[in-house]
């Protein structure tokens, strides 16, 4: 249990104690630096934290691969950290990047590719910043 | 499972298929239209992604007090939702608000008033844009 001087230690104090969820993992949030556009919401364990750190590129965790990840690696789209903040209670970081290429495996800038509408009482979805600036079928799986 | 015919149609579709995790939740972002800076962290479930579209002001989940919250519902500091936008996989939403007064419990702007750096090898916090806009004893815990 956290006592109201560990909450008071972690939100107001100046130490590094990340906060990692049951699964071992932060919530991590990367923002274009030149644009403050959010290009995706992905995972850090602790390994992936430290390498983010010491790198200054940034590293994930991937939950449906199970493995670290080095953003890029396949794709060449890596991502130079400029600056990583954490939240009030540590279990989330934000991460301004120099993104190179784009961020999303669909070959957007973003992952956030589409905006939620509401007409005539329905949600749908439509696009918005949708152009492609790669073909993942190049990019991941090229022709040998 | 999903096949492959479901991951494209949820990835490249304007159908409206939020993928809540295990327990039920979306990861949501929220920032400052104005500025593009990251405010929170937070998640939705169901009944808080469905209200916040319907009311165009921001609702969460509280995993810790497991409850349906409507931001702002105690301080007064409300989130009017400018832009909502889904993720590749739909299980991360951005939403670009204007905040009523300051979006962290701490009184701060945003959740993310401090940076992660690193010197002589250790990783330490340093405050960034940590004025606090509200005294959060007066706003949670007023004196009877």
């Amino acid at each position: 249990m956290s006592t109201p001087a560990d909450i008071n230690d972690r939100e107001e104090g100046l130490a590094f104690q990340p906060k990692f969820d049951a699964s071992g993992l932060l919530t991590c949030v990367a923002t274009e630096a030149a644009t403050g556009d959010v290009l995706m919401v992905a995972h850090m364990n602790d390994e992936a934290l430290r390498k983010t750190i010491a790198s200054g590129e940034a590293w994930y965790f991937s939950r449906s691969r199970n493995a670290l990840w080095r953003k890029g690696e396949s794709s060449g789209h890596t991502q130079r950290v400029v600056e990583m903040r954490m939240d009030c209670d540590q279990d989330a970081i934000w991460i301004r990047v120099e993104q190179q290429g784009a961020a999303c495996h669909t070959g957007r800038q973003s992952c956030f590719y589409r905006k939620i509408d509401k007409t005539d009482g329905e949600t749908r979805l439509s696009f918005v910043d949708s152009d492609r600036l790669f073909d993942p079928n190049l990019v991941y799986h090229p022709k040998k």
